[in-house]
């Protein structure tokens, strides 16, 4: 089949699959959910073995060992899958709310009621697990998926998705609620990403690169997932070592991620106390300062920091630091270079938090907390489908909420205008 | 100046005000809401004056009947557009609502708040009072506005913006929180749609030609309002005399928007004792119908029609007609030609009813009412900025609540992630 037609009939299918879902009951959508989680468990062992030839294929391809590591599906892993599915089953259904409703003087009474976007179309990298998370979603938010892993993770995926397709077929859902693109054929995505009558959102979660060619090729909204470069500001007002346990867990704690800091930012006044501890500790844990004069004088193993430092999201064990005189310069460097990702103020100081939560523009904002946080799991969205970097509709972890649109449902007795 | 020059300085002078506007308090948006109102009143015989002078040359160019009386400013018109502004300054302000809240059990308090988009570049057709409803609604959801009106209009805009500006600075809100696009060079619009990084939302109103061309070329979010082939569907449980005055409102009262009726369907059951009286209403006002075989048997003067002609959005006084054996059939007739914009039944069967609301997916969804409800006004959200056809983000009439993102905002005692 060319990879046209193939396009246009996994699309298609997802369509019809998505109307029978949009009103499928909730105790059904969470029958599927617990028959998932269990037929993952059962089929743990095969599951394991197959994903063993992904990764003999992927190390043999010279995939890095960080790869192979995201690639790996250990019983543990599928168990811990498995549970999550479990608690997306627990949550409510984000379908059917009234999000608001009023009588208007005329009789008619106006009901705002969430309903599925329809259907998404989920590209992924290599991580096998994220087939799960992202199909449970989906589904209990009564949403078709097509989804497109990694090549490396194809067979693992296939094994997954059969799991899923046969607990779907079990509790009589349509089984195109859950497709996965069988082939590494890249044709098949720039065809699928002109399907905007079938598919109303793409989600390329990835690298940037992938991001941007999506976006520019995509005929539908695309939830884009772009970079954090994400701050921890010390304000004069700060607990320091407080400050200290907030920037080395979001510095240190996962360095690869887009909610991991990758700057931080010092009130003079408490700058030459808290600065060269803090430093030393985060030096200890391997991390690389680049800072501005200020803290390369406070700090001397500190190199100098450019514009483009202050800019980067690193991605590693890198941080770049900058002292500032004032909350107002705090946020004027924010501002700047930040991403309107997460942005962090430790502080006791309530006047300064309000100022740092109302005049900072980010998907989250934190007072005395890690950045790391901003997370569907940590916010209690029980998955997330990605952090969202877009402000129109969706922003930040995407859990089943933001999974669904609404429509108006209005109830008159004859009403027509004048 | 060039358009690259003068696009990227509209667009940064934008991002700036839209920073200040963001945690401008409410009661100085309504004050100038107020100002607004009162000084659009004042100056109304200049704006008369200069719209005239703007019709002349419309008339001059050969403008039609049509938009000319689209173009016009009267004293009456000033009053109402006025009145609008006074409506908006009195409903809630929609920034800053705590839309949920919820404790984690590590003790974070998570808030998701209502913030505003930032900066929204309005682009509309001839239409001079959408000037004043557009920076209302932007300013009063805290979001800058670039204007960008037809070049018919650009002088009774002029002043109108002139007015708004006076207000803004009697305000002490910051005088580019509505800017105006000063000439009529398309290369303007061109460079204003590359700069993501100031404009957060496009809205295009107009034609369909328009929106295309926008989003094709827009590299941020876009608000689309494609077209309305809306239906009436006639079920057999339907009241008779109520369905024929739904129709004749939804197709006559204003043939030219996009929430009129193109479609009318009618169960098979009530089709002869319906459609004759029905069509013999229709056709004295003027409308011509399309009809499909058994139409055309009932109704001698209907013509047959095509599939064109059920999937087209005439905009004029004409209405596809086809009679349907079953709810399910009408469903399916819509799901296959309709816009996803409005669709209505009229019943006294409250399954039919429900089962129509739960099952046809647009952007409002009518029982026992004329399509013609599906607007901002009518919906009680004091004016709207467009009807988008969009799922993803806002969809329907977009009032102030629609001009919003959110963000979150965590407060914490120190709390780092394991």
């Amino acid at each position: 089949m060319s990879s046209v037609v193939y396009a246009e009939e996994l699309a298609r299918r997802a369509r019809v699959a998505s109307r029978l879902l949009a009103t499928a009951p909730t105790e059904r959508k969470n029958r599927w959910l617990m028959d998932a989680a269990a037929g993952l468990e059962k089929r743990a062992m095969e599951i394991v073995e197959v994903n063993t030839a992904d990764i003999a294929a992927a190390t043999q391809a010279g995939l890095s060992a960080a790869n192979i590591d995201r690639l790996r599906l250990t019983p543990d892993r599928i168990r811990a899958a498995a549970d999550g599915v479990r608690q997306i089953a627990a949550l409510p259904d984000p379908v059917g709310r009234v999000l608001d409703s009023k009588t208007r003087p005329n009789g008619l009474r106006i009901d705002k009621v969430s309903v599925p976007l329809g259907v998404i179309f989920f590209i992924y990298e290599s991580r096998p697990n994220v087939t799960i998370d992202a199909a449970a979603l989906c589904v209990k938010s009564g949403n078709a998926i097509i989804l497109r892993g990694g090549k490396e993770a194809l067979a693992s995926n296939t094994v997954l998705h059969s799991v899923l397709q046969v607990a779907l077929r079990a509790n009589d859902l349509p089984v195109d609620a859950v497709q996965l693109v069988n082939t590494p054929d890249r044709e098949v995505v720039g065809q699928l990403l002109k399907q905007s009558q079938f598919i109303d959102l793409v989600i390329p979660r990835g690298g940037e690169s992938l991001i941007r060619r999506v976006a520019a090729e995509a005929t539908m909204p695309v939830l884009k997932h772009y970079m954090g470069n994400c701050h921890v500001y010390v304000d004069r007002a700060a607990e320091l070592a407080m400050a200290e346990r907030i920037i080395v867990n979001a510095k240190c704690q996962r360095p690869g991620v887009c909610n991991a800091a990758e700057s931080l930012l010092v009130h003079t006044d408490i700058a030459s106390t808290f600065l060269p501890k803090a430093a030393a500790t985060l030096l200890a844990k391997g991390v690389e300062l680049r800072g501005c004069p200020v803290t390369c004088e406070l700090v001397t193993a500190a190199k100098r920091a450019t514009d483009a430092d202050h800019a980067a999201e690193f991605l590693e064990l890198i941080l770049s630091v900058k002292v500032v005189p004032s909350l107002d310069a705090a946020i004027e460097h924010i501002t700047r270079f930040g991403s309107q990702h997460t942005e962090t103020i430790v502080t006791n100081d309530s006047d300064a938090a309000r100022r740092f939560t109302n005049e900072v523009d980010a998907s989250a904002v934190l007072v005395n907390a890690s950045t790391r946080f901003n997370d569907g799991f940590e916010f209690g969205l029980g998955a997330e489908i990605g952090i969202s970097t877009d402000k129109f509709h969706a922003r930040g972890p995407c859990g089943l909420q933001e999974l669904c649109t609404y429509k108006y449902v209005v109830f008159g007795s004859g009403q027509v205008r004048d």
